[in-house]
């Protein structure tokens, strides 16, 4: 909890559960051992992932699992060069998947007139996230490490061509895991206070006075990162204008080549 | 495992751990005590929720705990008269919020021109998925049950003017916890085989070959909990047409409204 809130304030929880020691201690690792991740880890962490909820057990997902050298390679290039997706053992690829029942229906002389709806787009992205998230707790069980991709999203037709993505079918981000390189720094980053994103009945703007604080605790922990900006300066440069978003802007065009037009 | 694939061929995890043991025994539960979830319960659950990965640590969400008996009514009644809504102790309502970074932006008179674009609004339903889908995990790992309330979309005008959301903050889902009345008969649901949702190196679809068998195992469990459709036929009803959507098909509009084009 120090290391999560680095807030004086904050102190032990009064009920923790050996899974919740586990997702507080969870660190964006981006170094692995040369050791692959295998086929039982695999197994394991997808019947996690498939035992997350899913929007009306439409279980609108799938996922690639991507071990080939040269593909991660090719990735971790669309994924503006991010040496962790080359060198992480696996990479996968977390899909929204409204094509599978929409083969399901073809195959049945009929059509899904919901898919063309940003709802059914956004079914897919929730679902695909669900799971995604389930697997990144199982792997942490494990002993693994894993941390989120989502610049894939900077370049969704090369990403789509790359891993031969039928219509319908979208990469939400990948998970790059392994096990933890010991060596590495990785630490745990400190969140916004509970007080920040915690309403009671109804939103209340005042919480974003907590912020101020907060960014001072970040700024701390870059500074021992070798980094330097503080959390507001950071929010806004990335969410600053169309250019910050890195080819993102495109999602919508992308989607609807893709069939889902999201309207 | 036996129960969530229900497959003669599925046979117990190699690699186990207590984490994934609790993953696997998700069920949604719909049946609750009379029994209040503590502000230390909430605590621990927040915390767990937080330390979930986030876009570029945006933290683009927020979470409203609604306990108020009227309020929670209302909120059924929006769900569709879902009586698991009114009787939950402690209904979260799961917020994609980029409302929070364009206020930061406003106080420095600044403006952030990539909340326009859809690749935003994703963002802000990914990291709130993310840290519900952890949120529910730490709950049962405290024993408590928790199902998520997708049909809040179904009324988003409403739900907003409920919750007095202001402009780009967005209710994706709602969450009812409880302590799981044990009378309930909440099983665990098969789903689809692993050879159907993972995909080696790029994406197969002849892997839909695995859906006949599983259709038939949903069945089975759908007559043993007094309903009948398999899931091909309930994939197909779920998303048929606008009006299965039943009001989701507004969605776009409603974000427009919000501050949120999602162009």
């Amino acid at each position: 909890m120090r290391a999560r809130y680095r807030d004086p304030e904050v102190t032990s929880l009064r009920l923790r559960s050996p899974t919740i020691d586990l997702q507080l201690a969870h660190r964006s690792v981006r170094a692995f051992l040369d050791a692959p991740v295998s086929d039982d880890q695999l197994t394991s962490i997808i019947a996690a992932a498939q035992s997350a909820s899913t929007s009306s057990n439409l279980q609108a997902w799938s996922v690639i699992a991507v071990r080939d050298d040269a593909r991660r390679s090719r990735l971790a290039d669309l994924a503006g060069g991010q040496e962790f997706v080359r060198c992480a053992p696996l990479i996968l690829v977390w899909l929204a998947d409204i094509g599978r029942a929409t083969r399901l229906a073809a195959g049945r002389r009929s059509v899904l007139g919901a898919s063309d709806y940003l709802e059914t787009t956004i079914l897919g992205f929730v679902d695909a996230t669900l799971a995604a998230q389930n697997a990144v707790v199982a792997a942490e069980s494990l002993g693994l490490g894993a941390t989120f991709v989502g610049a894939f999203r900077n370049h969704p037709d090369q990403i789509a061509a790359e891993l031969a993505l039928p219509d319908q079918v979208f990469a939400t981000f990948g998970l790059a895991v392994g096990s933890p390189d010991p060596t590495e720094s990785a630490g745990i980053k400190p969140r916004l206070p509970q007080s920040v994103v915690v309403h009671h009945e109804t939103y209340d703007a005042k919480r974003d006075a907590g912020v101020d604080d907060y960014d001072g605790r970040l700024r701390s922990y870059n500074e021992e990162h070798s980094r330097t900006a503080g959390w507001i300066d950071a929010v806004l440069a990335r969410l600053a204008d169309r250019q910050s978003l890195k080819g993102r802007d495109e999602l919508r065009r992308h989607l609807g080549g893709q069939g889902l037009p999201s309207r």
